[in-house]
């Protein structure tokens, strides 16, 4: 963390312990540069980046003062009851009639999945591509097949390191997104008829895995601001033959709820106790708004049995389709699948990634990239407190990129999907995610895409038919 | 085809048919270049390749001459017989053992799948990078995800249509790879426990795909000329309750079989009649030394039942795993399992790819291409020929770059394997390519490298080792 980010928490801190309160002038740069034995242009830019997240503000001629607090206005949702039992999952229809309609060209891409591409550096990535082809030897090409690139593994390992997080480099294979790492775990670790306990409310493609390859899913009452409940899971895993958990641990989909880091270490004793293998879903990891990457529930595993699963497609690189999977004792099972089904990963776009990550442009990318979301998603929630119904309840979370709504009991998200399609707007209804009929008056908004006129006459527009959905 | 070309191709069938007899002299440039009325280039450039393939001979100062025909020697293999039962599949860990052995760096690669990386123009592909990414707007990037880049889906669609084989643009699913079009088609059709028709010998992907699925082989009698034994599909399918049929109709990998078009053409009106689909897998196609590429089964479907799938793999781009299927009728049904999976391919390399289509190089690259492996294989023979014990059979393939030897009975290719390993020379022993135990006596040799003397001291080691194997 640079210099003027330290001074720019600490300030933030001092805000949210109310030690300077709404209204309060700060220091004045030169007497903070003074006092703080840092110079006028680092008080100048955490005084800025303050700004930037709506903390305080300037005066003229005057000096900057810390804002009004937002008054937490809509209030944030509950955790759902959950059924104590198995569930054949049966989804995948309904997912992609949703899905198809979120790709039309023209669609306000509220119910997309995926950040707007504007948001990644895709051109400084395109000028890596030859440069990066043209040093690869043709013998590499064939010993890179297998595992992946191994200068592009070495980085990744070298990140677990730097988030004190023990990882072997043997371990990691790298795949085509994080979707096929997921796949090949869930492959490694099930046959069919198995059991499965998933999150709920879940990501939906899980749900499509799970019915594919005739899983059984047993959903976890799962809390939006802190994730996974330790207890339901305790009784889940003495009620099921559970094989194998996939929970997202850090800004969940569609919840954005983030584990705190003594619940990880939890799960991770507690399935280790059982000896149930977990797949850990960690694609958002990288977008947190606080001080640190949040450790994920690997950092804590010491036999191998956390399958930690990412990708560079949610923070740096869509339609690169690189991702990777540290399977711990089951790396060589998810080798020999990745080796069956797809053979190996592009080799063009681990090369431009790991030359990318060389250049030293990540982190600052990252930095940016975090900055920009929790900023939209502070605009977001403002216009949908504006425009919603009385009575809608939303999370407010600590990363990523989505919303969880959850409206009045009477609304029916799947009708409000079809009304807002006819206007050109995109939804995710909460029927996506679950297997077991829940969350029908729920609804995730992806606020990822800049919010400009036309994003808040959508939101704007789903308020209203909201309103009027009974 | 060119001019020189078609000249070169008269010459040749002239010589094949026994028109022009070894030791005879070819007209005189000036002659045939007033006969044809061809310009004398044209005429050189025809002999000169006559020359390369070994049909013609120039003698200083007098002119081009028929060479003697190289004799028989080695006999071709024949059909194996086949157990009418079908069978569970148990053979992926002997497969990677055997796969794991030829991926160390040093190791002379005669068991290799893979022809060598030099052949291809990786270089000017990698130029193609760059550009092609700095052109692609994010929308784009979004809308191609779901059945791959558009432009690049025409150009597959347009060489159809160039090859006389009717496609719709819809039913093209860009893959990573041909790995994955196979797996998804297989997963499109099948349930665990179905029964799966191959041909025997088949390639172990298909095995191990079966395997992995919880399917049944049912193997079906594969002559090393003309592939699949129609009759005894017939059989097969009076006999057990197929659900799909994988087979490689154009250099069938290990066999290098070419099925004639008539009998793809049955075989397309046979399956059709018990309306079983074929899982055409088509990777080897573009690679034939005939004169024109040899139709696919596909060209021949009237209902939408065959799921033609190839890739640019094995042409033009190794490791850029670009893959695709024209999946007919189940077009949507692979799209939506590509989605689960892996969602989408890496856009970088079907830029590049669809780049360098566009600059019209690939049928230079592949006329190239074509003559070399001929070469090749030319070479192979001899060497072969020259070290192997008595009794050993051959294939000559009319593409592709895999010979199937049949050696002695008493030979266990395994073991062969063993002892050639031991000594850095790779092969891919023929207990590799059936789930029923046979081919014991077998084996797979690459001849997609070029003919040097390691390679010729490798071949002439596992001719000797052969030869002392009981």
């Amino acid at each position: 963390m640079k210099r003027y980010e330290t001074y720019a928490q600490e300030i933030a801190d001092l805000i949210k312990t109310k030690a300077l309160r709404p209204g309060e002038r700060l220091p004045s740069v030169r007497q903070a540069s003074m006092s703080r034995k840092i110079s006028p242009a680092t008080v100048f830019a955490a005084y800025y980046l303050l700004e930037a997240r709506g903390l305080i503000q300037a005066r003229a001629r005057s000096g900057y003062y810390v804002n009004a607090t937002r008054q937490p206005m809509q209030a944030e949702p509950g955790t759902a009851v959950i059924s104590a039992q198995s569930t054949e999952v049966v989804i995948s229809d309904l997912v992609f009639e949703v899905l198809d309609s979120t790709r039309q060209g023209d669609v306000v891409p509220l119910g997309s999945a995926f950040p707007s591409p504007a948001l990644f550096p895709l051109d400084k990535l395109a000028r890596s591509l030859t440069p990066a082809m043209r040093q690869l030897t043709p013998q590499r090409m064939v010993e890179d097949l297998t595992l992946g690139h191994e200068r592009l593994r070495r980085q990744i390992n070298l990140r677990y390191a730097m988030n004190n997080t023990a990882v072997d480099l043997d371990e990691i294979v790298i795949t085509n997104g994080a979707m096929e790492a997921l796949n090949l775990c869930l492959q490694a670790l099930t046959r069919p008829g198995d059991v499965v306990a998933v999150e709920s409310p879940t990501f939906y493609s899980a749900l499509q895995a799970l019915e594919r390859l005739n899983l059984r899913a047993v959903e976890v009452a799962t809390h939006p601001r802190d994730g996974v409940d330790l207890d339901s899971l305790a009784q889940v895993l003495a009620q099921h033959p559970v094989k194998a958990c996939w929970f997202m641990t850090s800004f969940q989909n569609p919840l954005g709820s983030l584990m705190p880091e003594h619940h990880k270490q939890a799960l991770v004793e507690l399935l280790a106790s059982h000896k149930v293998p977990l797949i850990e879903d960690d694609v958002y990891g990288e977008l947190y708004f606080g001080l640190r990457r949040p450790l994920p529930a690997k950092a804590f595993d010491r036999q191998g049995l956390v399958l930690h699963c990412s990708s560079f497609s949610k923070c740096l690189a869509p339609g690169y389709r690189v991702g990777w999977v540290a399977a711990g004792r089951y790396a060589q099972q998810v080798q020999r699948l990745k080796l069956m089904t797809t053979l190996s990963t592009a080799i063009p776009s681990q090369l431009a990634i790991s030359d990318y990550l060389q250049g030293g442009h990540f982190e600052r990318h990252l930095r940016q990239l975090r900055q920009t979301l929790e900023l939209q998603q502070a605009w977001a929630l403002k216009v949908i407190e504006a425009h919603f119904p009385p009575g809608t309840r939303v999370t407010r979370p600590e990363g990523g990129y989505f919303l969880w709504l959850e409206l009045p009991a009477h609304v029916d998200a799947l009708q409000l999907h079809r009304l807002a399609a006819a206007q050109q707007i995109s939804i995710a209804p909460g029927h996506l995610f679950s297997a077991d009929k829940r969350f029908e008056n729920c609804l995730r908004i992806n606020y990822g895409y800049p919010g400009d006129a036309r994003m808040e006459e959508a939101l704007a527009t789903l308020g209203r038919l909201a309103s009027g959905c009974v």
